[in-house]
């Protein structure tokens, strides 16, 4: 199939790749806000220079500051190699009703791992499954791309 | 709009994006050469096997070896996201005047996040315009992608 | 050139580009479970929820723990900046011999560094070389684009 009927959004698959993409892509750049918001709240800082009272501190071991920033470099780790991994994979001419269904259960699962990690605070399991459904689902769409391009 | 006819250094909007991205990953790469050269000067390293002489030193606490790093983090976590979201948004065909200019201002809020935060240190909100400059035209760019691909 | 004759599998440079970056993809995921692993050998978890036993601890001075994590950090500082730029790389039409090899030189030398880091702990300067031979090429790479985008 011609690279010309893939990458379009008349190709339903690649519509849903780049719909959920925008979602993930919204979703993580929300983590800077809530890295802020928990920065003024708890009056830490990372640096001198945004101290801007005397009861502003730096300090790198505030527990809910570095909660949230243990979520967005997992972000890091999980979804930016998925945007990679989903272009390819569109490439790939995948099954409309697979690709489209891993695209949403990536985008759910890392959603939900961001509120039970860094908003809610549910115990484990939460935060493994949600892990590991969208970590299995980008694997497993990177091990096609590797076949198809073998 | 056809892929052949977004997708192509015919298009203004992707030529604009391809350079303005060159040069952001040339940016982005230059971090780790500005890391290594403070980890030189204070002879801080990271791994015991990096110490050369016994003036070397594992530490993780050098205030200028941790800032070059923060500042490298936070472009993970702002210049990655730009790459993503300007591909997509080149395939919605936006205008080319507010498209090219775009990227002009994430690549030049970028290029001065760096400088006002790693190299000259320059008090905020220095910083602080320059990160939401380009998170904000980033966030824009992702929502008009959700919208159009909705 | 069309960009339909460029991203296409029948294109060889496209298709060892996404040969060599799925098979970084599934590098660079592997991490994760490595990390996971010296998790679960060393008790050492990084939320209390985490914790299952009495023995299990939040820490985040680990070696093991944190010698993978900052080999995982650096993959996310390179790694995925690469799949960027080859992606870019290959619609400036390149030589295929030359394109090719550097996309294999990339993949090894980022599998390499992975290895002497996280694995077997070899003495520098291997890790040196591997991350030199990555960062060199898609410096190159990347300062192509630049000046094809001009």
């Amino acid at each position: 199939m011609a690279v010309t009927d893939l990458l379009t959004f008349d190709n339903a698959v690649f519509k849903a790749y780049t719909f959920w993409s925008g979602v993930l892509l919204l979703k993580l750049l929300a983590m800077s806000v809530l890295t802020a918001l928990h920065r003024f709240k708890t009056r830490t800082f990372a640096n001198p220079e945004d101290c801007m009272s005397k009861k502003d501190k730096v300090t790198y071991d505030n527990p809910y500051v570095e909660r949230v920033r243990r979520a967005h470099l997992n972000d890091l780790e999980n979804i930016l190699p998925f945007f990679v991994t989903g272009f390819f994979y569109v490439l790939t001419n995948p099954s409309a009703f697979l690709a489209i269904n891993l695209f949403r259960l990536v985008a759910a699962a890392r959603i939900l791992h961001t509120l039970v990690y860094a908003v809610f605070i549910i115990p484990q399991p939460a935060r493994a499954l949600s892990f590991f459904a969208a970590y299995l689902a980008t694997a497993y769409m990177a091990f096609q791309v590797v076949i198809f391009a073998l």
